[in-house]
């Protein structure tokens, strides 16, 4: 995939001298945990600049020969969110292909803040890469729900709401394909206390008021909760914080699969776990997948019409994509036939590029596109035609998942073994 | 009681001529839940000044009107604690008194912070209140071991060390005669999780840093688990932190009888319990009991002559009180036959104070002190008899507690039940 442009669709359509001759007023693009908004110049939304935010956190960048070593090391094609740059940037991802090598195990974590509604198809890139990942390597996954956060975040929820929340997306993320005999999923609300909570003294004595705020920002006007809740969601990247996985171990490091916004959190976390003589976390950075809008911000769970939901139905997919979906088209078919249109930032293409496994045809479809063979219709229709059948498939799956399946992911007993983990202390 | 003189025993000594026409040098005295100091004057330790932090925290005295309507609502005598101002102070004491009246239930919440060594005297005074309170109120108890907050605040322990604190402490508070039926006694890193991690949650929600730094002084380089921990340490002043004693009421009221240095946080408890529509808890206060050395601090766990400890011999008691116990009598036997002693600084008989139950007999070593009649041997003599006999009683019922037996103090599960629970929700 090429990297996105650098200014936006409107931007990119606006003739030169239209911003000739005024001086440009910046607003910085703003990547949180919390937030992502792409930068505004003159008042124009721009597409989030994934270099200058990895410039920014000091992570690394996913590279050819990396990914050749991923493929010989593990003997597999690397995932297409792998091939398109989807998770492009990385922290030590070498040394967990090193471990691999050797044959000493790792773990995967990643997390999901439970919320009301379903989950929408941004919010499936960590666990579809997840998925594949464990399928690849044979190792475990924790995955953490931060109701916890949530409850600290959003003050109009109680804590009942919140952990109604998570044991629903316990069955979303179940029908991903996940088995409990490898995945452990857990509400932070259900699992605290134990090891875990022990792990959370131990991070949060490391982590002092000025480095939080360094890190996430805070003022003094927000509450204690907020404030500590980075020790928790530092604790799952021990594996110590999970004895009933790892018995006394205390030597697996984990790769943590995330949206690059999580990085604050898992930098901190990387800094902590040197005190506390655990092997660092290795992080692999995705990208977020653009809202139905366009790619100046990412899906909002509580924007209806900016996402695909995973309890949509055929119609509703059809009708989002066909009436909200930001095309990189041409205003008329003349105009698009005689010009061409561009897939980097036409939404539909930008969705095939993570819904659709077929490189070749993929590249067609991108190159028609650019030639102005292909329309914007018929990019709209391809889309819709993969998302509603990822959808459906989704959607069987999630039927079949019963109560005691949930229960058994979230189970921390539930049998669960892991060849790679038989090998000695490293 | 008379209340505590408001200098020094050295100070008293001092001709006033000495302390004239020199400038005044004072240093406050400084009560936190993490220091006991007395002022300084000119370089002289002062005793604590309970009426100044009465003033200064916006306690209410427990006067006789208060003790007499105690009498009048229980039919009990107040416990020796009460009728000679050990427990001084409070805050909605009468309302507890009411609910009795009203045969609406209440339950009794105290804590302690584990440590390495054995429990001493001062340590016991909380439980023996509590136990009193307990046989009067027939009401459930439970018992914090702060071994978190422990381990948040020295940064040599580690996690299994101070929870192995907390079994040592439960087998302690044990011996004072608790009995698990009514009592919970519970290490925060045990029983964190479930309603108590959500009450943590709840009450951090309302607590911001401002209000915390403002509360316990806390600095920027102070960790974040220390910024925390005030909302685990008011959890348990809400009922819902024990369904299994409580069930789903969420209307039973605490009393906390605590040291008045522990005040500052179940201040911002009484403030954070009426958001969260639980009833305020009201609190009694004790002042410290003096260290060996005198009425200007505290005793030490970790000053070994400090204190006398519950694992002493009666040698040892025998030895510290002899050798350490600072006295208020005079210098040589001819002077203190002439002027009388002062038992209101004399440590021997302010142990008394706090052990001996006979009004009659304290009265009588008391006045015959300040006559010159009781020697500071006499004195001394008659302590140490008390005291070796409460701690062999100690001792002899903490060697016939068994793992058993702290098993079902910690147990949330064992079966306790209340007849003051029956009655329905206020």
């Amino acid at each position: 995939m090429t990297d996105l442009p650098s200014v936006t669709a409107a931007a990119a359509e606006a003739p030169v001298s239209e911003l000739q001759g005024l001086a440009v007023q910046e607003v910085e693009q703003n990547i949180t945990p919390w937030e992502v908004e792409g930068a505004e110049v003159n008042g124009v939304k721009q597409v989030i600049d994934y270099n200058r935010l990895m410039k920014q956190f000091g992570t690394v960048k996913i590279d050819e020969a990396l990914l050749e070593r991923f493929k010989n090391v593990t003997g597999h094609e690397p995932h297409l969110f792998l091939r398109r740059g989807i998770f492009f940037s990385h922290r030590d991802l070498e040394a967990i292909l090193s471990r691999h090598e050797q044959g000493k195990p790792f773990y995967l974590y990643t997390g999901r803040g439970p919320s009301r509604g379903h989950m929408h198809i941004g919010h499936m890139l960590p666990f579809i890469f997840c998925k594949w990942l464990q399928d690849v390597f044979d190792v475990p996954l924790v995955v953490q729900l931060t109701d916890d956060e949530k409850y600290l975040y959003k003050n109009d929820l109680t804590v009942d709401q919140v952990y109604e929340y998570s044991l629903n997306t316990v069955r979303e993320i179940a029908a991903i394909g996940f088995k409990p005999e490898k995945t452990f999923i857990f509400s932070n609300m259900g699992y605290m206390g134990g090891a875990f909570y022990r792990n959370v003294l131990k991070i949060s004595r490391c982590i002092t008021f000025s480095t939080a705020r360094s890190s996430f920002g805070y003022k003094e006007s927000d509450h204690i909760g907020k404030i500590h809740f980075p020790s928790i969601q530092a604790a799952p990247a021990l594996c110590s914080t999970f004895p009933t996985i790892f018995g006394n171990r205390t030597d697996v490091p984990c790769l943590i699969p995330c949206g690059i916004d999580q990085d604050p959190y898992f930098r901190l976390t990387r800094d902590v776990t040197k005190n506390l003589k655990h092997p660092k976390p290795s992080l692999i950075h995705s990208k977020f997948l653009p809202a139905l809008q366009g790619d100046t911000s990412k899906m909002s769970s509580s924007v209806d019409n900016s996402a695909i939901f995973m309890n949509d139905t055929a119609a509703m997919i059809k009708k989002k994509i066909n009436s909200f979906a930001f095309s990189g088209g041409r205003n008329t078919l003349e105009e698009h036939r005689e010009f061409g249109g561009n897939p980097d930032v036409d939404v539909p293409y930008r969705y095939l590029e993570h819904f659709l496994d077929d490189d070749q045809e993929l590249a067609d479809l991108a190159g028609g596109y650019r030639k102005g063979e292909i329309t914007t219709g018929q990019m709209k229709v391809r889309c819709i035609q993969v998302l509603q059948a990822y959808i459906a498939a989704f959607q069987e799956r999630e039927k079949a998942i019963t109560t005691a399946d949930i229960e058994a992911f979230m189970n921390p007993s539930y049998p669960r073994s892991f060849a790679s983990l038989a090998t000695k202390q490293a």
